[in-house]
């Protein structure tokens, strides 16, 4: 790929992905698979004056490594030197960018169950600084090829053109053209717009149905809104968490969804698949389940924690979004959750809250925010998925017909 | 190169060099070039039962690039979490592992004078806890090729031919032969003997001379000794900090070299080249020095502080050394000072001095041993160095003739 494209692409990142303040840190995670470019983002930040950048390198093998012979106390520990560190974040507000390139498969054949115990013992200790940092900060999250991933979703290919064909697929769905800075304005505007007719719908259920099988109805929450593209931190700092993104996306309300929903699209957890799965809800809870592919794993997750049986967001994308129409399945969440609808179990986001910014997370949690350690996004959305809105009012507006926006 | 000779050669890190205990912690610190190795090296660490393996990554355009954006006050903090890192170290002594593969032309055009008052406003910070370490912890520097070095020690072959290449000079210059236990533990026995036959002399003064001009003498201290091969640790851990190694060396007594000294290869400093130079001490102290490459980065070191003037080690080598008979210039210390005779400006070892373990950095540094925040090796050994001791005794025995060993 050509280094100016890069060069604008990583532009895209720091500024309006992160929009990296003056004075303020930065932390990148990214893969050792494009450490160049990595370099070039974090070139970017400097020129938007940060202060000081630090990359966090990720490497999956060494990941497997440390969950097979580690124990699971030592897997689970937060040390003193990385609760000051944690401290620091709460104090300092850094943003954070990851730039992910995982090999869908690479942590295959890990012992996620240790894994699992090992994050419950450090949930409670981190907990007490991510809520402090929550919604304080600006975060993004892009992507780039790496060698084992363009091979899983080219597989047909040789290597270097299978990694060619990646950047491609990336930088076009990432709307990285002649302009990428324009695209991502005039995209933001039109998301904005169709969050706004949803939000004055008053909507107090969604009623999902396809031929699928899924039948599932939804309860939202009164003071909660639809929200996509842009974000905005506590510091008033505008950001776009996801590059790309096709969502407009509201946190349900907890225990209220009825009914049965049927995957359509593999979901891959840190580096292990999930195919082919359902979720019946009564409550709002997750009360039965199953899947073709990694059912024990799905078992893992939704026993992660109480809340990891509960809803924490309904997103909704058309089936004509850029990232459905490449018709490549990317086995990786950022990209195919905005491929197509979809439904996230574990936490709620509180900033789907209106005026969340004045609100404690404790009252945004009583409203019905879900709360859990883990938020898995599973993508549900097809051609034949209806999605009507049944309104505060008594109306059933229709919101999506044959999988596409029905306004 | 074979995985099978790869994994030999992360044992003898793991095992010989480093010596991992059971349920101390590794801290790995490794360039991107070799990840597939790194993981090896870490998988041999937990096999000797570490308790958790970090692996720090490094990438050199990086530095280059921190370096150039970050103010000199960021770039020389101590963050109050990383002192909690520092202590957590100090409490648990972890032992560290170098694998180094940088291109010895990587920070080239980096701002040295910036970095070097960055380094001096956090060295007094990290002195505290570094002299608490002092001696305490096991490590080892070893390498494996990186591209750019590859082509730089291999300017006119292939890439792929050049890291074949430097795999090969790397694994049998650090004896990873059929049996690397083995070769090093007779080639540890081997340095103690020439140590202790030199301990024995009771020597005053060296004395070196060279058909290039060099004439120097440098005083010893009573209580020093000549160390090579393997140390041993406060903890009573036996290790082999440097793969390879092939120098007895000892500190000398600060305030004692008179004469001049010329360089016989390149010095490599951070990335960039220290060439053709020359230093004359008056009472220990580097009085006039001048270089025909890099005069400016030496004037640099040499006022980095009152130490970095004064010699902290002389290292006897002979040309017959296996690195220097691959008569390859491997623009790296590591290598380099292992191929001849040399000596280092700046910081002393104070575990050269005779029961070291029970006495306190400050009585070390009182026989002699210098002080320094550098410590950096240079090379002047050539095939007409000779070198005398002059003994306690009166007696002048030779050490040295045309380049080898005399004994």
């Amino acid at each position: 790929m050509k280094k100016t494209v890069l060069r604008e692409y990583a532009k895209l990142i720091a500024q309006v992905g992160a929009n990296v303040q003056k004075g303020q840190e930065v932390l990148i995670y990214a893969g050792l698979d494009q450490p160049e470019f990595v370099q070039m983002v974090a070139e970017e930040c400097y020129k938007c004056k940060a202060r000081e950048v630090t990359v966090q390198w990720m490497y999956q093998p060494l990941e497997k490594i440390h969950t097979r012979y580690q124990s699971v106390k030592t897997l689970g520990e937060v040390k003193q030197w990385q609760k000051a560190r944690l401290e620091h974040y709460c104090e300092t507000k850094p943003c954070k960018i990851h730039i992910i390139s995982d090999d869908p498969d690479g942590l295959k054949g890990m012992n996620m169950a240790k894994l699992a115990k090992a994050r419950k013992l450090r949930f409670p200790i981190v907990k007490e600084y991510s809520d402090r940092l929550d919604g304080e900060q600006q975060w993004v999250i892009a992507a780039v090829p790496g060698k084992a991933w363009a091979k899983k979703v080219f597989p047909g290919l040789r290597t270097s053109v299978a990694m060619e064909k990646m950047w491609e697929a990336i930088l076009a769905t990432s709307r990285v053209n002649e302009d990428p800075v324009a695209a991502w304005k005039a995209h933001n505007a039109d998301l904005k717009a169709r969050c706004e007719y949803l939000n004055n719908l008053g909507i107090e259920k969604l009623h999902y149905t396809a031929d699928n099988g899924t039948e599932l109805t939804v309860g939202m929450i009164g003071e909660a809104m639809f929200c996509g593209g842009s974000e905005t931190s506590r510091q008033n700092i505008v950001f776009n968490p996801n590059i790309p993104t096709e969502e407009c996306f509201i946190s349900p309300k907890k225990g209220e969804a009825e009914g049965i929903v049927y995957s359509t699209k593999p979901l891959c957890y840190q580096g292990q698949i999930i195919d082919k799965f359902f979720m019946r809800f009564e409550g709002g809870k997750v009360v039965e389940s199953g899947a073709e592919v990694g059912a024990e794993l799905l078992e893992t997750l939704l026993n992660m924690d109480e809340g990891a049986r509960y809803l924490g967001e309904c997103a909704l994308v058309p089936q004509t979004s850029p990232i459905n129409v490449t018709d490549l399945l990317f086995y990786n969440t950022l990209f195919d959750e905005n491929a197509v609808c979809h439904l996230a179990i574990g936490r709620g986001f509180t900033d789907t809250i209106r005026d969340c910014h004045n609100k404690t997370l404790e009252e945004c949690r009583q409203l019905g925010i879900n709360e859990s350690m883990i938020h898995e996004d599973f993508m549900i959305g097809c051609d034949s998925m209806n999605i009507d809105a049944i309104c505060a009012d008594g109306k059933v507006v229709p919101i999506f017909r044959n999988g596409n926006w029905a306004f």
